[in-house]
């Protein structure tokens, strides 16, 4: 699995770095975010290397369904049953802030966020 | 495949609506979202009826992933290639308001929205 010695998520799945983990498995990690923007606000991300959704292609159908798959469950036993917002934000001009490919998810009871 | 004849967005998908689409196979279609929140604003939908991302199962591991692979490829040939955020709305709680799953893709040139 290719990894990256000085990116933060792939330290935090080395367990280099703490974080409040809510989930975890051979693919995937899921904690929660330092700086929510909602009641509940976790971050879903692939245990492998990939610096955004930019770089992926069709070879990467499977595991990014799988993710997608994931959120719905872990939103419904972290306090998102309610509904939530799944969100990916690639490169500059979509606010990425970390290069390791990760998936917002945000919920709990309104308001907060914007609308829409 | 499944479809729902009071759905806008199975209408879009069967023609029975016009959009302004950018894109088209036979599992997935995408057009300009009426109320652009961005620069660039698509839509990316399935064109089997599902109503939410909290309806979705490992079941639908496939098409999830195939969807947001294609998302870069669309914003790249769009007005995207700067960055961009895929979102999706889901339930009350989520901002969703169209239930037929849809993954917004949002770009261009900054400022638009909000950071992060």
């Amino acid at each position: 699995m290719h990894t990256d010695p000085n990116c933060l998520f792939c330290k935090i799945a080395a367990g280099q770095i703490p974080a409040r983990k809510v989930y975890e498995d051979e693919r995937f990690l899921a904690f929660h975010d330092i700086h929510p923007a909602a009641p509940v606000h976790l971050l879903l991300v692939p245990k492998h290397h990939i610096a955004s959704l930019a770089d992926a292609t069709e070879a990467d159908t499977d595991w990014l369904g799988a993710m997608m798959a994931l959120a719905p469950r872990l939103m419904r036993e972290h306090g998102g049953a309610g509904g939530f917002k799944t969100q990916i934000n690639t490169g500059p001009d979509g606010g990425q802030e970390v290069m390791h490919l990760h998936l917002h998810l945000l919920g709990g009871p309104r308001p907060w966020g914007k609308g829409g």
